[in-house]
């Protein structure tokens, strides 16, 4: 049996939708919050919208332990407090795949914005507070939490996965690619995730001027799987 | 008769190329030089492929008074020395299309790392360098100049533009889209040159990955004509 896919921070926006994908593309999701009592909430919604979900709803430490590969799906501004949380219950060999992008928005600003990271950017960040041995890839920061939501939007966009090592960003391309639609693409080392990040801003900018929820695509790539 | 487009930089690799589609298109070019001789032989070369070309070669500062609308495509580090020598020729009402990318490999860098930019991006430094009514729009960042150049290339993608007045946006966005296969988009004021002008090193970080030419599309943008 595959192993469930955590996400602490599962009852955010973004957590949710990548939930809801995933249950509906029969993978099992933990669902992680700060209050127990919301993340069985959260897993009892999303029961709801796909019966057959195999999902629980467990504390963000005991979510994040149950399985190799850990979403974070969390906003700028709770990032920290987050992995110092976590540091107790990752453990040397896990992937942290970090989704966070540091929007202005995040401490009153533009969502047009980003704040400048001392690290570089969130993921190298979050590189720097993760235990050691734990390694941090960066992914799905373009995907709008409104579309993943909606279960009759058809996503078609490519999903840009920086990390260090090829064999880590794969095993995470294999999870982004479990939903229809999304394309994981390999943008490379940790610190590209200082451009990626950005990507968020430069969309929402388009979002306000087209009145849409843009996507990403990258053009002129060869057919066939990057990720063997 | 429309206006010809003079391309600051005409030479290189990206004015090039623009200069050799827009002929293809029926556009008259001018393409500018630092010296009057490599201008009159980067014109002969664009007659010789596009036989029917109406192309002129001029000293940059003569090239930039052929049109109200002039493109900017030198590279980072000859920019400011460029925009320097362009003070006494550009005037009020002109509209100055920054296409500089701030790669880090301007000064021996990586050309998947960019080069901070104390205005905030090249094209911010070119506004603050430019006479005062002169406006700057940013743009053309991600387009390849080798897929310009090779005719046989079907172009495919679109091209972020930033500036501060929708209509002067639009103006830059008319003169890109006569070039089949690019799309221009509304990216947001000039500030967004920030984000913008990183695509070009992620675009190299997956060039390299992937063997390609990669370019970047908005999806989810609604049809039609954005510009009127």
């Amino acid at each position: 049996m595959s192993e469930p896919i955590p996400i602490v921070g599962g009852t955010g926006a973004l957590g949710a939708g990548l939930a809801q994908r995933w249950a509906r593309a029969g993978r099992a999701v933990v669902l992680g919050s700060r209050s127990a009592e919301r993340a069985a909430e959260a897993a009892a919604k999303l029961r709801e919208a796909v019966p057959d979900a195999a999902v629980e709803g467990l504390p963000n430490d005991e979510a994040a332990q149950r399985a190799e590969v850990v979403f974070l799906t969390v906003p700028f501004r709770a990032q920290s407090e987050n992995l110092n949380n976590l540091r107790e219950a990752l453990r040397p060999g896990q992937i942290l795949v970090d989704c966070t992008v540091p929007l202005a928005a995040a401490f009153g600003g533009k969502a047009t914005r980003s704040l400048g990271v001392w690290q570089g950017s969130a993921a190298q960040q979050a590189q720097e507070m993760v235990p050691d041995g734990v390694t941090v890839v960066a992914a799905l920061h373009t995907v709008g939490a409104p579309g993943l939501a909606d279960p009759a939007t058809v996503l078609d966009e490519d999903v840009p996965v920086c990390g260090d090592r090829k064999a880590d960003k794969a095993r995470v391309a294999r999870l982004i690619e479990l939903i229809p639609g999304l394309r994981a693409v390999n943008a490379g080392p940790l610190e590209t995730a200082r451009i990626v990040e950005q990507l968020t801003p430069l969309l929402i900018s388009v979002n306000v001027r087209y009145k849409t929820h843009a996507g990403i695509k990258l053009t002129g790539l060869p057919d066939g799987d990057h990720w063997q």
